[in-house]
């Protein structure tokens, strides 16, 4: 939640010439991404008013995954769906550098973000996830996840000797840092390309209508289901007390089945695969705690957020996923 | 440059339900600002869209000075200046409080901020500070300056003894402190309200026009030619060089005599007010510098860089205000 790279208008100005998208007439840094720099702008052409979001992206997100990101907006969103459209350049690129760094122009979509959904809005985003498996079905293009299962133990195993310094019930809850989920993991799930961080920060709304998926920069080829489960794990949750909430849950899935219908192996794995979305969040933020000074202004995400969660769905066995 | 308070959209919506703008379509937290949280918020009211800033005000505005800011942007854009508009709630109030703060909505104005102004910029600048001085004079409000020079001296005696931390040339700058400055303060000089804070960041244009005036949060009541001295030490040196550029300070006079003539008394006190309003700067960063982190996200903004405009301005005399 920062601009970390400072444009002034001038070199904003001549970003927008190779787009032709009009001059500009605003531009406003937004706390929006973790890693990213973006700006809404505004421009004006032929008397109307036009908003882009520009992104510059920064160390974390690799510059050689770009293309995937950018070609499955335009794939998704020529598909029909809420997904901002990739702004290509008069060249035809989608993407070009400002000060050495790799930046795009993605379309503005309306809609706010809700923190706690209700039961309408998480069947339309069960809706919205299914369809967004169906529509990139045909993308022909591939990316491995950069947070397998494998690579979230491993950043865990770096810093289990510090688990206490977070929370004493860290270690309790992983004191194998996931490894048994490893051994559990299913084999032969359906894959297609997900998005893989489907919170609700990520999905706008107007009313109970989904008018934007968004921050697809860890989209990757993985299991569906597994896409599902960290939609589960993300949405179904109380902000205020961390406490599962079935029918949030239950109209997450029969949003999503009245859609695309989950096989039987599909449906079976799901504590499995919704422990592995909880271990991955716990991995990141353990990470990103140990890395960023307390009294910051960033705020740390709390680990333990998602360490309940993940000791809930291993508790709670299939019943949080039968409808 | 942050968002401190975390809004939800529920918490936003319900708040613009008090100002009657329409149904809330879009908010996008924006890097504005020194000390306050800010959006750029989007409604649908009767199917077109439009736009504003929330501004809930953090700590270091203080409270019992809104009304005087809120009531100074509705009487100067009721008088026709490129300042935006305070929205009133439906009650006729100029604010309200969310989560115990106060906030306000504003007008969003289009436009974008000029890192290196050109000579047409700043002599636009020049006669909009001049009609702005002018438009505010039936103003029935008066407000104390926060920052007036004795309270900037006592600020840098307070971190005196540190002055070599930042830099050692800074003592050889101000080793009085700013004190002998206090001695050659004029007095009866023309009063009125001022911006005092007229940076090129607080004016928007559109090509060569002036669209904005904005974030008048450090508005008083105070010599007309200390505005248009602040002015000139934010404006006329180069951002890489930081070496005065004497066409863009002749600019900025000329287009603001072209509205306002300067007396002579005025005129002949401009190079102690431009060293004045340089010890203001100086002073704030100096303050920030020792209250912010080095290794923190947030850009401390460097005190030498007013230091050294103060040592050019008290060297270089009458001469960079000959026109």
């Amino acid at each position: 939640m920062a601009v970390y790279t400072h444009l002034t208008a001038d070199e904003i100005g001549d970003f927008l010439d190779d787009y032709g998208v009009g001059a500009l007439r605003s531009a406003k840094g937004i706390a929006e991404g973790v890693s990213n720099s973006n700006w809404l702008v505004e421009t004006e052409q032929d008397g109307a008013a036009r908003r882009f979001i520009l992104t510059v992206f920064e160390t974390r997100t690799e510059a050689a995954d770009l293309p995937f990101f950018l070609a499955l907006l335009d794939h998704l969103s020529a598909a029909g769906q809420p997904v901002p459209r990739t702004i290509h350049t008069r060249e035809g690129a989608l993407m070009r550098k400002v000060r050495a760094k790799p930046a795009a122009l993605i379309e503005f979509l309306p809609g706010i973000s809700i923190d706690e959904p209700d039961e309408k809005q998480a069947h339309a985003v069960g809706v919205a996830l299914a369809q967004l498996h169906h529509a990139a079905a045909d993308f022909g293009q591939a990316r491995s996840s950069s947070l397998p299962l494998g690579r979230c133990i491993a950043m865990l195993r770096d810093h289990a000797d510090r688990f206490d310094a977070i929370d004493p019930r860290l270690a309790q809850i992983i004191p194998d840092c996931g490894e048994a989920l490893h051994d559990r993991w299913p084999a032969g799930l359906p894959k297609g390309t997900i998005h893989a961080d489907l919170f609700p920060d990520n999905v706008l709304f107007v009313n109970d209508m989904v008018t934007g998926l968004i921050d697809f920069y860890f989209a990757c080829t993985g299991e569906l289901a597994f896409d599902l489960a960290v939609l589960h794990a993300a949405w179904s949750f109380g902000l205020a007390d961390n406490a599962f909430r079935p029918a949030i849950g239950t109209a997450l899935l029969r949003g999503y089945e009245s859609r695309r219908a989950l096989s039987p192996q599909e449906r079976a794995t799901l504590p499995v695969l919704a422990q592995g979305a909880c271990l991955r969040f716990v991995a990141t933020r353990v990470e990103d705690w140990f890395a960023t000074p307390a009294e910051g202004l960033v705020r740390r995400k709390d680990p333990m957020q998602f360490a309940d969660r993940l000791a809930f769905y291993a508790q709670a066995g299939d019943a949080p996923f039968i409808l």
